[in-house]
Formats: structure tokens, sequence, C-alpha cells
């Protein structure tokens, strides 16, 4: 199994503080030593970072950690290796073009052995994990619908919460999202978030004794979701999502959320 | 006008010498400074770093010639932009996936107003490069030649000879091209080659002061081989490109050689 972060913000936002927290489960609080990913989105554009050292050892994990790379939207993994040799090709976030857009994709889940009749169209998988095939199987899904492409991302919703409960329903795929505006979210059972808006205050990191006062980093027109499988952080709220559950936030904001049965 | 660097080796080699050479160009010794980036083959799978700030001042740029990043195929570019604004999506090197293959492409040189009747296939720009455009017409006729794939890389150097020149005869166009086993450098204009291999000696960087004793850091069997615009050292014998040449390097040594006047 593997842990996943997000984030999705009306403003580039840094999200030093997450990632501080989700890489101390890449090895020292927990056991996602294979490999780490990091995606950051600027508009269209994106920066990655990855590595096959654990996440809480890695140099370049470190440095990204004293970095205020500010994005509009993240989506972060540290691997616990199931399927697929320890090699730079299966570490997540996988990434494509469709449409001329950067589609970034990272799954915590197994899907082993019942993966392999869901067709692969253009995309193919670079690595042999079952995460990349089904990243690939969606993009052909999506491509097959809208041909041409779609005018705004929200006619895409429907048809990822289709094809991800189908995943679902055949083992455990949560799943990040994301073509650089809309952050989809797909639980089968760990996802968490939470949304920071003002007033903000302070937030204490579970993992390492590492605090934050959002008061001092944001203005108050700031919004700011981020989304982990398990909460970063100790003082504050988040919200559990529920097995078989799809939200989307664009800009921070929950703009979109269906299914889901109580855990 | 952009700078280019590659290498290819038959052994994971550190490429830390020639970045360090290369990005006192993006901003200090020369005046590339509209971002930057490098991507390093780890066998198929590849690790990314790129930036919008002048190299030479970007703190990634400076924490990758700390680190000793192993790998057997490099391909790293310096900006001054042209066209296309000044975003991350426009920052060279470009990456696709063919064939459950990353292909990585960077570009120096112009083809304004001209690239524009090349037709895209499935593969879109996210950007607004003339660059990333031939890009993805490049990866069309590939894949529109070879629908299942080739079974060797040299069965496309032909193919890829011929598209580059096209592009030579109608601007000026500098490329180096890869898909993790072979490294195509087209020439147009400027770009220079050398390969190292035992008994190594020391080399000195041209744009600062700093040299390295290969004898040191490669054992006898290694053999690396540098690319770029313009030589990166001051004590070593460069083989200039011919305009309208194209080689190709794998595992470091120079397997495919084609066309080419006297510049």
């Amino acid at each position: 199994m593997c842990q996943l972060m997000g984030m999705s913000a009306n403003v580039p936002t840094d999200a030093r503080f997450s990632f501080t927290g989700l890489v101390e489960r890449a090895g020292r609080t927990d056991i996602h030593r294979d490999g780490w990913g990091i995606t950051f989105y600027q508009g269209k554009g994106v920066q990655e970072f990855r590595g096959l050292s654990a996440g809480s050892d890695c140099d370049v994990a470190q440095f990204i950690k004293t970095q205020r790379i500010k994005s509009d939207i993240v989506v972060g993994h540290i691997r616990q290796a199931n399927v697929g040799a320890l090699t730079l090709e299966n570490t997540h976030p996988f990434r494509r073009e469709l449409w001329g857009r950067y589609f970034t994709f990272a799954h915590n889940g197994q899907l082993e052995g019942v993966f392999s009749d869901l067709p692969l169209g253009r995309y193919k998988p670079v690595g042999t994990t079952d995460s990349e095939h089904i990243f690939c199987w969606l993009l052909h899904q999506l491509e097959s619908a809208f041909p041409q492409g779609v005018s705004t991302m929200s006619e895409l919703y429907p048809l990822v919460y289709k094809c991800l409960s189908l995943l679902h329903d055949r083992g455990v795929c949560n799943v990040l999202f994301t073509e650089s505006s809309a952050l989809m979210a797909y639980c089968s059972n760990h996802l968490h978030w939470i949304t920071r808006r003002a007033p903000f205050g302070p937030a204490l990191l579970k993992d390492i004794e590492v605090s934050v006062n959002f008061a001092e980093e944001t203005t108050p027109n700031d919004v700011v979701t981020v989304i982990a499988t398990q909460p970063l952080t100790t003082n504050e709220e988040w919200t559990r999502l529920r097995a078989g559950e799809m939200v989307v936030f664009e800009k921070g904001e929950l703009t979109y959320q269906i299914g889901g049965e109580d855990v």
C-alpha cells in the first residue's frame, strides 16, 4: 500500500508543510520506503520530483521541504511496493498528455490480477505497476468518450467516477487525478480532506514536531484544500471520504461530490 | 536561442560536471536566463528537474550540482525565449510516451511561422513553443510509420533524420532526442561532442573554475559521451557536428552518423 497527498488552492500555495508530514511516513513514522514522487502544477505546466530512496532520507525530498514551491495543484505519493519492481518508472505520480493538458495520476491500493482485461488504447505503460495500467486505461476511456476534448472539465467527472467505481468494485482504488484545474479524489477505503480558509489558525503535524501558523502565510481570500490518506495534522478536523465516494476540488473549493457508502 | 547538453554512457554516470558548466551559461557567462530543465534516465524511468528562473541562480539547479545522480542518458536545456511565454509548460525538455517508452526532446533554434503546417496527430502541445510543436509532429511521424513500434531503435534513425532535415531546411534545428537507450543529436549550426574513455584524464570547465579528474571518477571500462551546443571544457578536443548532420550514441558509443555538409 502507499500514501497519497494532494492540494488544490485558489492562489499558488506552498505545500511544504503537508509534504513534510507526508515524507515522515516514508520510512520514519510509517513503512512507505519504496520511492516517492510529487508533481506541482503552475498553470498548465508541471514541475515534478521523484526518487527511489525512502522519502524520509532522500536528499531530493529533504531539499523540497526547504523550497517554497508555489502551485495551484499538487499530487504527491509515497510508495510501498506491491506490484512492480523498485524502479523510477514505477514511481507515482504518472503523467500523460491528453487534449494538450498534462494529466497526473497517483494510486493507493492493489488490483493485482484483475486489471489485465482493462483494454489499453494509445497509452502504454512504461513500467510494470497495476497503477500505471489503470491510469492508461482511464485516459483511453476519457479519450474514447470525448475524442475532441471537453469544453469544461466537469463533463469528465461522471465518467471518471464510473471508471474508478468499476475498479473499486474489484480491489482497492484510492486515487488522486488532475489535469491542472480540477483535483479529483476517489476513495476506496482511506482518504481524508480539509479545506482551510480565513480565519486561518495554527496547525500541528502529526508525524513530526512541526507547526505552522497559516494566518502568517496566507491572505484572507486564500482557500486551500489538502487531501491525504490519513490526516496530516492533529489539531484540525479532517473529513473522511466514504467508500466509493468521489470528490472534486477546483481552486480549493469542493465542486462535485458523488457516491459513497458509510465505511 | 538556447543551449543544449546531453550525455550517453555505458554505465550510470554522474553528469554534475557538465551540468555545472551548462548552468553557468544560464545567466552568468551567457544570456540563457528564461528557464532550464534536465531529464535523467535510469533505465526506462526518468527523473526530471526544471525551473523558470535563470539556471545560474536557481535553487533547484544549484541543488542538482551537489547531487550524484547517476544515469544512462541525460538531456539538458537552458532557454532564452523567442517563441512562447515564460511558463513551465514552455521549458524544455519535453516528454511524451510512445510505445511504452518516454521520449524526451530538447530544441535549440527557431522555426517561427514555418511549423504551423506540420500536422499534429494525437500528441498536442501543452505550451506555445515551436519546439514542442515539432516534437509532437515528430512523434506523430514515427507512430504513423511504425504503428506497432519497432524491434530496435535503429529502425527509427533514418526517419528521424528525414524529419529533422526537413526542419533544418526551414530554420534552425539543433535537437537532442531520446527514448532511454539511444541519444540522437541533429545539428543545424552549433553542436559539439566528445567521447571520454580510458585512459581518463583531467578536464577543466570553460565557464567556471571547476576541474575534475575523470580517472578518479570512472572505471577503465566506462565510455561516456557528452554533447553540448558549445564545448564545455577547455583542455579537451570536441568534435563539431556539421550542418545537417545527425549522430546517435548508444551506451556512450557513436553508432550512427548521417548527413552533414561543411559549415
